[in-house]
């Protein structure tokens, strides 16, 4: 584990989680769980082997001031994303800087949005996950254990058994309609496909080189400027020249030697609001109050006013409401998939002051 | 009319309207209708002939700045309560201070939170129940056609016609039951009584006399601080020691030669939250939106923003939400009249900030 590599993808613009979260506040830099914000939360599940030093965030400029106040790394270990792309090439750079400082690490990708538990369970299956992807120089996912026929998930078809916990991967599948994900489920060889990959850094640029070449070639410019005073004015002449594109569709459905380990911790991607209530205690009503709120003959309401002032609910049930210094939500509960467009509205209408 | 007065009572405190009312901000220094806040829309029901030398404002001290803020009085027709007593000492003491300026005067007494519209047919028809009060040194009360058996208001039994629109009033009717309130309003006989009273100032002050002497003495003790500069004072060491008593309670119900001016304009009486629809327009869905407010699939709500910042309602009906600087209220519609309840929580809870 000497020169493995975590990286955390921290560059999401959290639209579902408006008002609370913003462009330059997006849902990774806010706390869903009591506590941690989500992003530190993270960081705190990265092994203590690999340690802030080996330890990458990649962002988006917007985001870098606000995230800087949040967590303790190395200012180079903070890579600023002049615009966002899509994962492929935001995983290809990052793989690109580990290979120039260490040419056979293994590294992880992970997202910074994610609510796992417990930490220790997770730090030793990714440790397990990282020693087999050194040992088979393979690509390894971390699966997750349906709970339910979700549609908003990928999923991971499984094959044989490779080691332990580890098999072979079948094949990836995009997210379900309702009936195949009813299959999936009751099928049993499935698994949620968590978006948390292990691989080594050699292995996913060749992969990279062999699936997108024009990617490829332009990380190899890049390469003579990592981690020097040129690299991100060097960024922001490249990124905007990259196609956007998946790691998912673009690499690793057409790669071969993936594997899949079969994790035991408790997963959420905390998609909307709603996870507010799946990580926060609730009153005898089942209501989730996260700051200052006061309710009269109220049930399974969430109300989300972590800042000055008072948010006071009466006579109401099912609505989530969020109460931040200049903006305030009322939404159905069940509504919250479309938190997104009223962030669309506001953008259509003009309103970026709320943006 | 030359010496005539009217005398607005702006003392309540508006519970009711909170988060948007608070201790020093009531209700009648808000607006309910677009535009003019409701002490300011009373003013300008004034009839003009009156004009604001003769004007009085009654409110409590902890409300003066605010008020000053928003009317354009002299400074000696605005009078603080040090604390509330009810409306006999509050009415018992600006006739004093009318009486001591101008002895023959009629006053009108009125309270600061109705709507009335339209402004002319009020004036008129007040000028007329003055007109009246003077000729007959009568009580005269104004009465409101009812438009269903509510038990919110009192309701006036009227007696055989004066002249005109006026009659005898047979007897006041406190608040009824529901029952009660039905068999009124199908008697057609009875109207609500809008509280707005008008008599010559001399008939008032010896009805209290008669019916209520403490009182009379406590004014009589006071009368000859009016307007010097001990007048503020005073009224310091005399009010706390009043007893708290309604001029309907302590006087009008014992009275005779009572009147009542069958009236033909709109009156509310803006007892809830629940006036803000009756008063402003509502959108294709029903929703009364003031202020910044953005609605997606969303329909019969009160939606009140009227302050920085936005408001977004997202797949929900029949909610009241109000948002003000440092406070929100989520209400069901229908449950306004709990408002009270919510602010006797902040109250019980230690939240004075709040209120």
């Amino acid at each position: 584990m000497a020169d493995n590599y975590c990286v955390i993808m921290a560059g999401g613009s959290g639209q579902r989680f408006w008002p609370a979260s913003r462009k330059a506040l997006p849902k990774q830099l806010l706390s869903i769980e009591p506590d941690l914000t989500l992003v530190q939360a993270t960081l705190q599940r990265v092994p203590k082997e690999i340690g802030p030093e080996r330890t990458i965030i990649i962002t988006n400029a917007s985001q870098v001031a606000a995230l800087k106040a949040q967590v303790d790394l190395p200012d180079a270990n903070i890579i600023a994303e002049p615009l966002g792309r899509d994962t492929a090439p935001c995983i290809g750079l990052a793989a690109k800087i580990i290979q120039k400082r260490s040419p056979d690490a293994v590294m992880a990708v992970m997202a910074a949005d994610h609510v796992i538990r417990p930490t220790a369970v997770f730090a030793e299956e990714l440790c397990c996950a990282m020693d087999f992807a050194a040992r088979s120089q393979g690509i390894v996912t971390l699966g997750i254990k349906p709970t339910e026929a979700a549609t908003g998930y990928g999923y991971i078809h499984l094959g044989e058994v490779a080691e332990g916990a580890i098999c072979q991967v079948q094949a990836f599948k995009e997210k379900p309609q309702k009936p195949q994900a009813e299959q999936f489920l009751a099928d049993g060889g499935y698994l949620w496909n968590s978006g948390i990959f292990i691989w080594p850094v050699a292995r996913i640029l060749d992969e990279i080189a062999t699936h997108l070449p024009k990617l490829s070639l332009s990380l190899e410019d890049l390469d003579e400027d990592i981690d020097t005073d040129r690299f991100d004015s060097r960024l922001k002449e490249v990124f905007p020249t990259l196609e956007k594109v998946s790691i998912d569709h673009g690499v690793l459905e057409h790669a071969d030697n993936r594997f899949c380990l079969k994790t035991t911790f408790v997963w959420d991607d905390v998609g909307s609001l709603a996870a507010l209530a799946r990580h926060n205690e609730q009153d005898e009503n089942g209501n989730t109050k996260l700051g200052d709120v006061v309710a009269l003959d109220t049930s399974s309401c969430i109300a989300d006013n972590r800042s000055d002032g008072i948010l006071a609910l009466l006579g109401v049930e099912d609505l989530i409401v969020v109460r931040t210094g200049d903006a305030v939500l009322v939404a159905k509960r069940g509504q919250e998939e479309q938190v997104k467009n009223l962030v669309a509205k506001l953008e259509q209408d003009g309103r970026g002051e709320f943006l």
